[in-house]
């Protein structure tokens, strides 16, 4: 039991560290850089409010904890925003070796089971995990548009550039949030022209 | 539909205030204040790791959902360290209001079941709130001990009224934890004694 609760409780003190992650975009109000915990916190808001609106058969509790877990491995690996350049095969070597050793502090039969959610979630198959995935792609997307246009001018983002890194994965899972989404972000691009 | 996910992306967007709230304790490293965003995302992974310590039987994702919307009505209310000074009288009328306005954005039947859960949290009567109300109060403590006494001097906390305001908290879900972090907590109060 002391074992257990030790290798727990080393883990939720590493997991700290997630709260120093900075991310690509904002806080809504432009104040600040959003951090990978408080992001976390939000997405899991995001999908309990919004499970309904999923067009598959969700299991919402698995999608709560897979976005509880997701970017524990930005720890390790840092955030790498969607518009960014990075190279996704370096990328995918990086956070495997972050999902091993983070997810390998805790009692073995709880590691293989985080890890297997992570992986599931990684892979973006499941119903559950293509949901979160288009949970985690929207909220972003809000944010920019709440602050103005957020880091899509910094990242010279199009609207196409949207639509297919972004759009395509919303739509996967969730349709609807793309489509209440859809006039602000072309009022956006049609204002904010370069 | 359209208007119920307005409601819902109402909702979300006011949530983001949450991150803007700071709480009385720091990040692990001491190098900042956590936020009330952050820290509802470290405590609905806390639950999720430490779930097999409650005494008592729970629902799990109850719980993590409990976590998730704990803190929203910090938006209004700010937060309330634990050893700070005010009046729980006052401060629970300010939060019902803050309960009544921020659920309220809700589409109805969804705010009616987000405001009973923070209701049954705020009550700890059930099995579930007892629990999270320990992972809400063992996650400071930790932070606390974590970055040297954190911010334990500046409210001059004494071991005892620890033991008071949190550890019985703490004890009556999930005493094992209180157990795991009782020799550290006596080291410290004995090597920075007033």
């Amino acid at each position: 039991m002391t074992n257990r609760l030790s290798a727990q409780m080393a883990f939720l003190v590493e997991a700290d560290r997630l709260k120093t992650v900075l991310r690509g975009t904002t806080l809504n109000d432009g104040s600040r850089r959003e951090n990978s915990g408080e992001h976390s916190w939000h997405i899991a808001l995001y999908a309990m409010v919004l499970a309904e609106h999923s067009t598959r058969p969700i299991n919402i509790d698995r999608v709560i904890k897979m976005l509880l877990i997701h970017d524990l491995v930005e720890i390790d690996a840092g955030d790498n925003p969607i518009h960014g350049d990075h190279d996704p095969a370096e990328m995918e070597t990086i956070e495997q070796a972050a999902a091993d050793r983070l997810f390998g502090l805790l009692p073995t039969e709880q590691a293989r089971d985080f890890r297997a959610l992570w992986d599931e979630f990684e892979a973006a198959e499941t119903d559950d995990a293509v949901f979160a995935k288009s949970i985690d792609r929207v909220q972003p997307v809000v944010a920019n548009l709440e602050s103005g246009g957020g880091t899509w001018p910094a990242y010279n983002v199009t609207q196409q550039q949207l639509e297919t890194r972004v759009g395509v994965k919303v739509r996967r899972g969730a349709p609807a949030l793309w489509d209440h989404l859809s006039g602000r972000i072309a009022d956006w691009f049609k204002s904010n022209a370069i």
